[in-house]
């Protein structure tokens, strides 16, 4: 058989272990504060018959949506967003679901976007919704949730952006996309770009008049300092119905990394009334970026903290010891062949950033070795197992 | 706009909360096990070039693929199983990954199968591989693994049958496919085919007096009374060269709910040399339902485990003891509404199985209430904050 040229496909990763792990971290801190606010796991398919996904996220959406006819002949699409799937599922099981339904959802969604720095056509995203209370509490505590994550990622300085779809609804849709740009291209930009597009160009100086909702002043008044009211903030999607918002991380340039707001209509579609929502997300790739810039990963991430070296007649020794660890919660890697020598057992453990290093002696002694701060090495001589255990712990 | 009635493809699921809690504690488990003998995490994207996927399965895997071409025009194909895009990594990367390579991955993969009981089209796998030697131990330490795994589950009772595919290496492959039926149509079922299809049906009785090999001894003698060397079990993958195993559970008859074995000509396809590699897939399905069935799962899945009642006037007081009780790691949630009655707000906590109950007092203190062992609702009123945390801990 010919051989196959291994390649994968643009704008789709593989994540090697070292990356693996931040995501599984970034991950792990979401989740615990999602849910310490009540927030509980949902997940839905990968494919959603294409009518479920079409025509909720206007013509840009539709087009970068990847869709196809399944072996059955019927219409399908990847997930495109998590928010339509959950108005799916709320209308579909209906009283079975605690209302307000708080859930959070972490799962990839797929667009065919041109691939650019940092933008992917597989990623994952990061959702919490509440959706059936029109309450302003919900949308408050969504934000205060957002920011709590951003918290306990060890993000000290960002800044929440806020507005009101209401006050853009006189505005046509084609000259909000164009107000969205704001950012990108100025004010100047901005002006010119509605000019030719046939807008009055001074729409833009009468956005920046309107007033601020009662909840964005409360918002102000609960998150001092951070919360910032945005009137030309338009945000690209086309379900937004109220409070709109986007979070900047102080030194990190290359755009939001979480934003929401609430959508009083999108599940109405699916059911026999009207049914409120609020909800934010956060996007995934943009966080471990932003965290790798200000250097917020912890050093020791690396999953096995210890490699025992397989020497001829230590071997069952070896395999001993890697238990008695394990059960100690210590994640032990017992190097696989003893007929490899010394040297490249070492040089393993060092490619894959195992910190501690046991070589079995006699006498039921270990040799200890671990690099320290500088990079030198370190090592302890005829360690017991208990020893052991408390330089591994300390 | 007229109403998207909500419905989902057969063979797709939504998991909601209390579902996804079991399947992220099973994953949890599962991953920690894996780490814990030095096994890294690895993610590969979701589709791939067709190419690399197909022909590495058999017809029967071509068949049931998801194949379709992208915007682009490209051929694609959503992930089949995890150790072929496992295979074209190691190729890919080469030098980059430290050899032997050991990942786990646990993601999901699509098959367009006839959906029946315990059969669908998206399903998460949960695989151990390692990569890069052909060592006897990389075999039993899989294996070990796998054994400690369902340990973990809370499994008790189970068996690994166990062969070597070499057993079977003068057999067509065509007739081990019908002998791979052994279980489904018994010993009398495999001959009639045998015979029909034009093969002798002699084949099985030869294959039943077929050795053990050094591996199956040993993995005998590691892992004491759960080793069973079965000659006639096949496995229907094509790619396997060696060991290869199936894990039953006592007690649940559906069917293995983990297998593998040794690959060494997989990686090979997409490299310019052989590479041999061993592993082992659990089938997260099967490990779910068996668990259900053996009642393995603990009572105490909730994720959130206080609501706080929102009553007029003690609004500000209900946050700020779920902000302290949240300080203290426990998941609460307060109720959006104060407009809401108390006993929809009560049904609402019951409805989410939410554990305990908060109603916010005068003189900072508080009425908690919970349901004991036999159903009754139990409550202490005037309790103090300090109060509160310990009785939340016990």
């Amino acid at each position: 058989m010919n051989k196959i040229t291994p390649k994968t496909l643009k704008g789709f990763r593989d994540f090697l272990p070292k990356e693996a792990r931040k995501r599984a971290y970034v991950i792990e801190k979401l989740k615990s504060v999602f849910e310490s606010y009540g927030f509980e796991p949902l997940e839905t398919p990968s494919l959603e018959y294409a009518e479920i996904l079409t025509g909720k996220y206007g013509d840009e959406g539709d087009k970068l949506m990847y869709k196809f006819k399944d072996n059955g002949g019927r219409d399908v699409a990847l997930r495109y967003d998590q928010t339509v799937p959950l108005a799916r599922v709320v209308a579909e099981y209906g009283e079975k679901l605690p209302m307000p339904f708080k859930r959070y959802q972490i799962q990839n969604v797929w667009r065919a976007e041109n691939t650019q720095r940092g933008r992917f056509r597989e990623f994952l995203q990061c959702d919490i919704d509440t959706v059936g209370t029109a309450n302003i509490n919900a949308d408050l505590e969504i934000i205060i949730c957002v920011a709590k994550c951003l918290e306990t990622l060890g993000f000290k300085q960002f800044k929440i952006l806020t507005n009101d779809r209401k006050n853009l609804k006189d505005i046509p849709k084609e000259a909000i996309i164009i107000i969205d740009k704001l950012k990108k291209i100025g004010e100047e930009g901005v002006k010119k770009e509605l000019s030719e597009k046939g807008f009055d160009s001074s729409i833009l100086e009468n956005i920046k008049i309107s007033g601020k909702t009662p909840a964005i002043d409360l918002l102000v008044e609960k998150l001092e300092g951070k919360v910032i009211f945005e009137p030309t903030l338009a945000r690209g999607l086309d379900y937004y119905t109220g409070l709109i918002f986007e979070v900047e991380i102080n030194g990190y340039s290359a755009g939001s990394v979480a934003g929401g707001g609430r959508y009083d209509e999108l599940v109405g579609m699916f059911a026999d009334k009207q049914i409120p929502a609020v909800g934010a997300s956060f996007g995934f790739d943009r966080l471990i970026e932003a965290m790798n810039e200000l250097n917020l990963f912890p050093k020791d991430l690396q999953t096995t903290k210890v490699l025992i070296l397989n020497l001829p007649n230590f071997e069952e020794k070896a395999l001993e010891i890697a238990n008695k660890l394990r059960e100690n919660n210590i994640n032990t890697e017992v190097y696989l062949d003893s007929n490899i020598e010394k040297g490249k057992q070492f040089n393993y453990s060092e490619k894959k950033g195992i910190p501690y290093t046991i070589v079995p002696n006699e006498n039921e002694t270990f040799t200890l070795g671990w690099k320290n701060e500088n990079g030198q090495i370190e090592k302890v001589e005829k360690i017991t197992f208990n020893n052991l255990l408390e330089h591994l712990r300390s």
